[in-house]
């Protein structure tokens, strides 16, 4: 799967401070457990986005919402998403998912 | 959709004190927001498990484990989803989510 | 004000293994900060609990329900609260709450 | 009740991503429980502030302290709610409110 | 290092949910993380007790405790570092922490 | 100890809305916890900086890096206290404090 260019600058920036992080990232998370059977990539998108969402952890938001449309997963669904756990992680929660990706859809936008 | 026992215990139980807040459990959150067709109910129940094992709330958790095995998740997925969202939540949110997961799993399997 | 005996209970507990912590307990947080005239004993205890409950701390928030009858919140306006606080805190937290507090009114009737 | 302009822009921002948030915002949370008579607005702007400082929820907390001084909760009031919820979120959520809130006085200030 | 009894009884009953959780805890987290020497163990136990602390997960902090103690944290110093993060995580993640201290204290005393 | 100047300006900020805030960070948090001899300077900056990484709290952890970086910890250790902790508050909260420590520790290197 080709890695959003956001996610390999952070990797690259945390990687100064913290190389075993990165490679346990690039090795275990990405190499390993995102690639298992037992969930599809679309559900695997699905459920990162939508704890990123309810901890309110927007600097990794975004570079999973750009993954999360490349895994299939469309605009409206995460408009719906976003809604949905409104009522689980709280209305805060809900608008900054909101906020960040109206700034993914806008720059993918602008990018075609 | 039947609704769980322990969901329906509860609400009783919380409509009590938060009368109102039981009117919009069911005429909003599941009369409205769950029936909208832009997300499948099994797309719901895996965003709704996710966001309650990163924020690590057990005690919603178990009814929502029954409700997503109802809308078709498996128990596999589950697993996997717990193990995916290790990474995302910590460790420690998905030990406490694998332990409500064995009660739900263990308890459908004495009720057959 | 009289304190709680549940309260007085968790403290002793608590002294056992950080006798400083309940020192400050003792002299800051309530022989100081409760103290100021700057906010009212009943707004405290609404700011108190609302925080208690939106960051889903059902051990204390036991306490501090019965603080908050004792400072002048009524019981409807406990319910209103946690009808409130489940858009910003999330409806998990709402539930829990509701089960807590009526734990708490039911232990009043009781002991009338 | 005027609403905050920043809240204004916030809603037609999150409104292009997910048009039934914002419905739910206007009609269930501000049109239906903000009204209703249970609780004062006073007291309904004390604790969302409560929920959003102990929560550290910046993003919301700007407007929600706009709203509050206009509920009739005084600066020095929220001074002193913020030093009280550092007991209770910790020190870190207080003195990020406090930040936030000085940013809101200040801008009320030049606004005069 | 020997395993507190506690902790494998939760890793056996969340490897009947999650088996490939267990594996990463096993490989990956204790197998590769913790015996790393850049970090000593008492230090890994101490950041792991603060986060423990600080996140309230009174679930996980218990094993926590026993391992701290085994890897040189007196107990002395976990009541200070409890009061310590009384400050950071607010009283309320104290206090939790304080009971379950308490609980871990009074075990080993009986076992003697 | 020489306090960081970030912290100095954000208590002067803050203390023009919550002075008594201030205060207590002054006389009890700084003057009276921070100085007991039951714990040491290193181990009280490595649980602080661990609490600040898992609870995501970026504004404060910036200051609390500086800190530790003068109470002896080493910048390898913080780096591996990141990828510890990652485990236990997740992956976000430890490449958010990555990011955090690399502004710190480039901030240190044109300072010189």
């Amino acid at each position: 799967m080709s890695i959003p260019q956001s996610t390999l600058n952070t990797r690259n920036e945390a990687r100064q401070v913290a190389p075993k992080l990165i490679d346990l990232s690039e090795q275990v998370l990405y190499g390993d457990v995102w690639e298992r059977k037992q969930l599809s990539k679309r559900d695997r998108s699905l459920v990162t986005v939508a704890a990123l969402i309810a901890m309110v952890r927007p600097d990794q938001l975004k570079g999973h919402l750009e993954r999360a449309l490349i895994n299939g997963v469309t605009k409206e669904e995460i408009g719906e998403v976003i809604t949905h756990l409104a009522f689980y992680g709280g209305w805060p929660s809900a608008m900054t998912a909101a906020r960040i990706a109206k700034q993914v859809f806008d720059a993918q936008k602008e990018s075609k």
